[in-house]
């Protein structure tokens, strides 16, 4: 049924975006566990083009020790989310992160400016990320020298 | 019947993020009456730890003198949007806060990266907000020494 | 019928959405033809007060040579979308947005806290923005000496 139908959109949506802002509001918290949980297992996260990938299923240790020992908070307001479901149970997302980060060695604070390129999957348990590409448009102060680029002609 | 409970959450998700960008909205354009306006009378908002707490009741005027004196220009942008509907009359929210100020004393400009925790109820008039708290993840150059911190782990 | 007119005002809403963040996403990659796509040709975008309104017609070759020449990078950063939908085929919406430059030239990064006051019209090929107008809160090392203002009492 057509209002069926266009009803499942509108909450797969509302639950897409859930899932991000979670992310955000777990990594803020230092929360890998709880990060860790919003990616399916085989997940693949890049973050950079200078470490290597995560796995879904090692995200939550990875993660751990920057979070511990690099930040001493952060704050990653996403913003300009573009969801692009895929058949009933796949999805995509491109959306904007404007990332304030404090370093606990007392570094000037790191501001990154860019996007994440998200793909997602219905389990059992609802959502979750299958693929997640950070891109920075720019960044001051930050604690990556190079980042993937968002493709600006 | 389903499809009209689905609805109605939709439309209650919509009328709350209404509520909060309404907030900053007015805000932003010294509008106290108006900002008052978005709160029952017996709401409680918490801006920090050092000042009391402030009634509904009293918002407006309490407000007005901040607006007015303080502040040359402010820009609240909010993001990440997570509401949490509770029964049918009352929800709760908690979303980011992105906020910019220049004062009229000339400091140099204040940025403030944190969160608001609300509650709401749905009155006669509409939703409204009944509980609002500010927690700070960081800040430059702010007015305010001490926030409410995230619970950063 | 009820259900459907809801259902057709949140899918508007989200197209609408949507608009706003293609034409950030776009600007953002220096595509001066995508970003004229979501515009009528007798659209009027209003960005500052020194320099002519540009007509939706000739929105690619305006931008184009600013796109080009005076950004290397830039981030458009969208929230507090607020839509009323004024009849069955139009519509307006404010919204907060927070921009990043890095000049081609070497300046100072420059920075942008504003809103954007836009007007739609549904087309056959979809919703475009019939008029953007271009509001500063306040700026800090930006390419534009005077902004036009957000109303602020």
């Amino acid at each position: 049924m057509e209002i069926e139908r266009t009803l499942r959109e509108i909450t797969d949506r509302q639950a897409i975006t859930d899932l991000i802002h979670a992310y955000c509001e777990r990594f803020d918290r230092n929360d890998p566990d709880g990060v860790a949980e919003l990616f399916t297992p085989d997940a693949v996260i890049d973050y950079n083009p200078d470490t290597p990938n995560i796995l879904g299923a090692d995200m939550a240790s990875t993660i751990a020790v920057g979070l511990r020992d690099l930040f001493a908070a952060s704050s990653h307001h996403v913003s300009n989310v573009m969801i692009t479901l895929e058949g009933e149970d796949e999805a995509r997302s491109l959306c904007y992160i404007d990332a304030w980060h404090r370093y606990r060695d007392g570094s000037p604070d790191g501001f990154l400016w860019g996007r994440y390129l998200n793909r997602y999957r219905r389990t059992a348990d609802g959502w979750r990320i299958t693929q997640l590409l950070l891109q920075g448009a720019g960044t001051i102060d930050f604690h990556r020298e190079r980042m993937h680029g968002i493709g600006r002609a």
